[in-house]
């Protein structure tokens, strides 16, 4: 009788705590002596500081430090380019950008403090559009650059031209995507302190502790050694909790100024200021088909938006201009990416990493391009899958794929095949049924040539176990799948196994929760870990049974013997006697695992980044007021290929919670930036969809067995985010006949599109 | 250039946190919605609890909790018998048992809570005395025994009788020893949360974080997995927090009782009743020696006092019967020591472990008799003295002493050649010097048949070290002691290692800090583990410099060739360089040690039980007030045999300490029972010796270099406690001519014992 919870519906292990409100996040944090960061804020979106004079903020009572950009430090932090300092120094380049800070006793003082605080700042012309970056005679947002140009991909594989030539059918057309807010519940949140050695503490709301640690010694000129970073309780990251914004870096900047703890923790308008939103892109598509729709050419230019600073956005932007060419067979691909700046509030990373921007412009070319062909888009999709064992245009292994299946679900789902091309078109409400497909990563070794993991485990005397590891779980359910693979291993109860959150002093360095790596690569370093615990018992069991180790198994809480199962010990009296002996010890192990992946070549591209690739699709059902523009999800079916579904409930959930966020992207949320300033940055005017705007949403498990994956998972946090804008866009366009490229899909843009169509019927 | 500073005076590595106020002891933790906990103590030394009535303290606004015997924990705690109930029941068997425990919004009105605690006693008749517990007609401590008999040794070896028929001098006497409060800075403290999980989190003074939690896991019914042990900043133990008190578990049971977290500070008085005291033991001593002075016939009988629970008091009296026969070559020794109960306050572990009561009964009577055989004391000494190499007539192999040399240290500091029987014996104020010899255990395997140690490390990127273990540092230089190691076998800066405090969560298992082992046994595992770390950086470095295993050498930050050190990478790189490849992970390791000792056999006694024994002489002058009857110490030189001193300033300091303490015990300190009640429970009163009653205290040291030590190193911080009281008396003897043994040495029992002695001159 197993314990074993794999691929059952488990409640998240951290549950508990999060409903009974003993979860401690960075912001429940309370130390004594503890002072409040606030930061003041660039209005300008480009302007030189003249003179900054923080005299009557640190004579105000209850003050205790005021940072300013002169003062403040002098290593500028980034991914791509290291450019931004913590507080901006001379001049701004977005209106938010952090120019100083205050630690006070009180949050009401710090803020006052921040009134004090008199900077005179010379306005200075703005860059807003990328369009104006490009033009030759623009100002460089940064000094020391020829150009506003932060980044670009070029490549082309086959002969795409040719191929052009050859193609039956040619279609081009330009997508415009917008920036989305992450949107997470609780925003960025530190706590930072000294220690008693002097060292700096940081608890923060993070996907990766390390990373943030390396940051701060980076940034605090301090040995790595010298900080210690503690993910506390995070409520949500999509990919903004990276290393993304300064919260951890103002908080510890602060701790040292004062020498006592001091918290910042945004509130939400600070935190669409601070964060970055996702990279806004303006992508040219041009695919070429044959006759059966099968797609032979593939030419993508994309100009994106990184803001002030480029932070994730250039990888963002490799991800849109070229992991869609994998998910097909066409070998003929060319992609011209040009990432710019301008005096704009920066993007990066965000849940699908670039993946969301071009697949939008894919699937919506795709529908397109089947209905001009006359072919079912569902064929198409199908037609021009990459299949498991082969190799794509880019060097990708698939070992598995799930994506005709899902396919299949999702048609199935929505009655595709029944109700295509039967549904009414006339009437004031009409309705349209759409999908879309779409590829991610599960893992990605384009950090550092390394894509590892490594779990510790100890084995307690009451044979429970604690498991030690720094990827985090900010909600998605890292703690969890952890829990249930290390159960699964010693077969033991879930609750027998308790998961430490990630401290850089106790926990294996691991580099966090992003590219949706987690569960494949922690998931087998806990296999791997779990593997080595189980060993030290088995042999201790040998020794005490007398038994060859072969004969012996770890099954239902004890080691026995296979043949006589009652001759057997309990894993507490294993691991009390593996202790209390000569030569003991506690079992404590530890287990990595790294992926046997290929990093792309610096110069042609190629590689095998990831060690699996996560597919998913979907298909939706609208309903389009023609009076009033309004767009409404009638239905919703998302199919994750998450290769086995370790915690099902747990991947339902992150599926639907991908597909309202789509689905917000795609028809509510639009981050209002006028004349470089965010204007809508609260939750009244920032219209992220509520439970009412949503459908209940459906969605779909299609378990493709990774040869690589732990028990053949991949990763299912980010790929179900994909499809949702293209199958919406093209859902619209069944019901409706219009295609808007341009998104969000706001009835106004629907309307307007209508009365385009109309316009030559009544000409 | 190594960086080593092995054999070198150094700071504590905790020290300036500690000087800076920035070391967090228990009584500093806040934790939000934190109570604090106060005890009811009994007042009388027995009776039975009639009746407890809480519910005018739980009315009383700010009260969480009342917790009493009745709905407390009903599982026992103790070390050889479990049998003390947190919270007494029925029946109370000390004045200070703790009777209810309370929680309140702060600590004044926990205090004023415990006012109204109704509790109506039934007084009955008390045993207050080892002699009344030892009348057959007395009743039983504890129900459910036939005697009050807690423990009892018993062994023979040799022909004890027929060495005694042959011996040239048979001397006997008894000596009464007294007990000792611990007289750390710091008392008792404990601070317990339920935490996010609803596990119990504590942080508390101790020695062994461990034991700690394995206690509260089985008192309060938790898998230990449930419990969560940290080590806070401890200011002194001696042995008094081991897990001698409740303190922990108070604070555990109310924590759980309230779901919030709650304090427990003893301040000095409630320490004094809490605490365990040292054992008091009347001590019949009786040996017979050849012509020469060698010791040829020992005969001991113990009777010792362990209050009313037996606590570790068993274990100590083990020592006292024991320890010191294989300080010499005698074969015949017999012992026959019985632990009582009585209704006194509880007795138990302290530094020098039942070593120092019998020390001074061995060293006053080895003086007495070479006086009688008309020998040099120091010369019956080194006649006597084991040497290496030896088995002791218990088994113990003696694999390093300098006892020869330490006496030698200390006669030359004093002057013992030439002032021995040279000075003034008129006038009022007379001056005498007296010596005394000593041994002790380094590490013991008692404890459960293992003596080991796990260090686990971890380089960081910048080539840094943090060292996670749980034996405990409470001042006596722990921490210091694995940082030098490590940084000695990585040929790393000091600074460079950073210790964490133990955690049960997240260090290994260890045992903690008893028995002097912790140089031993983890400075052992510390150098297996920075082997091990060591030999990954190596590994790295010959694939990075395409260079064999054995031409590379560890030292000064690089790992280089040994022929051409400039080709060598520094240890950030190869730790990152680890990391991040094809198959990386950063550098984690875990080293253990265990002794290879032989337990003793549970019949015969017999075993080899410490890796090591480590060896202390004194020698004091002193001055006698003929008038006054007040004895000061006018000189003392401490001479410890350490093995090596991988610290000379810590080792001078715990040396200095002990002789403090010893002083301290042997003329100034005295628990003051009357009628079973503590009544000098305060600083004031109970008169630890200030600095001004204390000679510039000098010490010495001897590297006997044990073949089983860290670089030859042993115990440093137990054994110099030993020598004191019997140098001191006979120190006293040389001075007036009388032998004082009962202690402590006050001027009344001088004065008496003059008079006696002057008595039959009148008579």
């Amino acid at each position: 009788m197993s314990a074993s919870t794999l691929g059952t519906s488990v409640p998240q292990v951290n549950a508990r705590a999060k409903v009974m409100g003993r979860a401690q996040y960075a912001g429940d944090i309370q130390l004594p002596g503890m002072l409040h960061g606030k930061v003041l804020r660039s209005p300008y979106p480009h302007a030189r500081i003249v003179r900054v004079d923080v005299s009557r903020a640190l004579a105000l009572p209850g003050v205790k430090a005021v940072a300013t950009g002169a003062d403040g430090p002098q290593v500028p932090w980034g991914v791509h380019h290291k450019e931004r300092l913590t507080l901006a120094r001379d001049v701004v380049r977005f209106a938010g950008e952090e120019v100083a800070a205050v630690a006070a006793a009180t949050e009401e003082i710090a803020r006052d403090a921040l009134d004090l605080i008199e900077v005179e700042y010379e306005e200075l012309p703005a860059i807003l559009t990328p369009e104006e970056a490009l033009d030759p005679d623009a100002p460089t947002v940064h000094s020391g650059r020829t150009d506003n140009v932060s980044h670009e991909i070029r490549f082309e594989r086959g002969d795409v031209d040719a191929a052009f030539a050859q193609a039956h059918l040619v279609h081009e057309a330009t997508y415009t995507t917008h920036s989305q807010y992450p949107g997470y519940m609780e925003p960025m949140a530190s706590v930072a302190a000294i220690d008693p050695d002097g060292r700096l503490q940081v608890w923060t709301s993070t996907q990766s502790a390390f990373l943030v640690r390396a940051r701060l010694a980076a940034v605090l000129e301090l040995p790595v050694s010298r900080v210690r970073v503690i993910q506390a309780t995070t409520g949500g990251g999509f990919g903004g909790k990276i290393i993304e914004d300064a919260n951890s870096l103002i908080a510890g900047l602060l701790a040292l100024r004062t020498g006592r703890p001091v918290r910042v923790v945004n509130n939400r308008l600070e935190d669409f200021l601070a964060c970055a939103t996702s990279v806004p892109e303006r992508i040219t598509l041009k695919l070429g088909m044959d006759r059966a729709g099968r797609i032979i050419a593939k030419d993508v230019r994309i100009v994106a938006d990184c803001g002030a600073y480029s932070g994730l956005s250039a990888e963002v932007m490799h991800v849109s201009a070229m992991r869609s060419d994998n998910m097909h067979r066409n070998a003929n691909v060319r992609s011209r990416a040009t990432l710019v700046y301008t005096h704009t509030p920066p993007h990066g990373a965000f849940r699908g990493f670039g993946g969301t921007q071009m697949l939008f412009a894919l699937n919506s070319h795709i529908d397109t391009m089947a209905r001009q062909l006359d072919l079912d888009p569902l064929d198409v999709h199908r037609l021009n899958a990459i299949e498991r064992g082969e190799t794509s245009v880019h060097g990708w292994k698939i070992g598995s794929t799930g994506l005709v299946e899902c396919l299949a679900q999702c048609a199935a789902a929505i009655g595709w095949h029944e109700r295509r091309g039967r549904m009414a078109r006339q009437g004031i409400r009409r309705r349209g049924i759409g999908l879309a497909a779409a590829m991610h990563v599960s893992g990605n070794r384009t950090i550092g040539d390394w894509d590892g993991s490594t779990v510790m485990l100890k084995v307690n005397e009451d044979g429970r176990v604690v498991l030690h590891c720094s990827e985090a779980d900010m909600g998605q359910g890292a703690m969890t799948m952890l829990s249930q693979v290390v159960a699964h291993e010693l077969d033991i109860p879930l609750a027998h196994v308790h998961v430490v959150a990630p401290d850089t002093d106790s926990a294996p360095f691991c580099i966090g929760s992003l590219a949706s790596r987690v569960t494949i690569v922690a998931g087998n370093a806990a296999i791997v870990a779990a593997g080595a615990a189980r060993d030290k018992l088995i042999e201790q069991a040998a020794s005490m049974l007398q038994a060859p180790v072969a004969e012996l198994q770890c099954a239902g809480g004890t080691v026995h013997l296979r043949a006589a199962p009652e001759r057997g010990l309990t894993l507490a009296e294993l691991a009390r006697a593996h202790l209390w002996r000569h030569g003991g010890e506690g079992i404590q192990v530890t287990g990595s695992w790294d992926a046997a992946t290929e990093m792309f070549d610096k110069n042609t591209l190629m590689g095998n980044i990831a060690p699996a690739y996560s597919f998913a699709a979907q298909a939706v059902e609208v309903e389009v007021d023609t009076e009033t523009g309004q767009v409404t999800l009638v239905d919703s079916f998302v199919s994750d290929d998450c290769g086995k579904a370790l915690n099902p409930q747990a991947v339902h959930g992150q599926s639907n919670g991908a597909a309202a966020q789509a689905i917000g992207w795609t028809l509510y949320e639009r981050l209002q930036v006028e004349d470089g300033r965010i204007v809508n940055g609260n939750f009244a005017d920032y219209t992220m969809p509520s439970p009412d705007a949503l459908p209940m949403l459906r969605s779909g498990i299609v378990e493709s067995n990774d040869p690589h994956g732990p028990y053949g998972a991949k990763g299912a946090s980010e790929t179900a985010i994909l499809p949702g804008p293209g199958a919406i866009a093209n859902a619209v366009f069944d019901a409706i006949g219009v295609r808007i490229t341009e998104l969000p899909i706001t009835p106004e843009k629907v309307l307007a599109a209508l009365r385009r169509r109309e316009e030559p019927r009544h000409a």
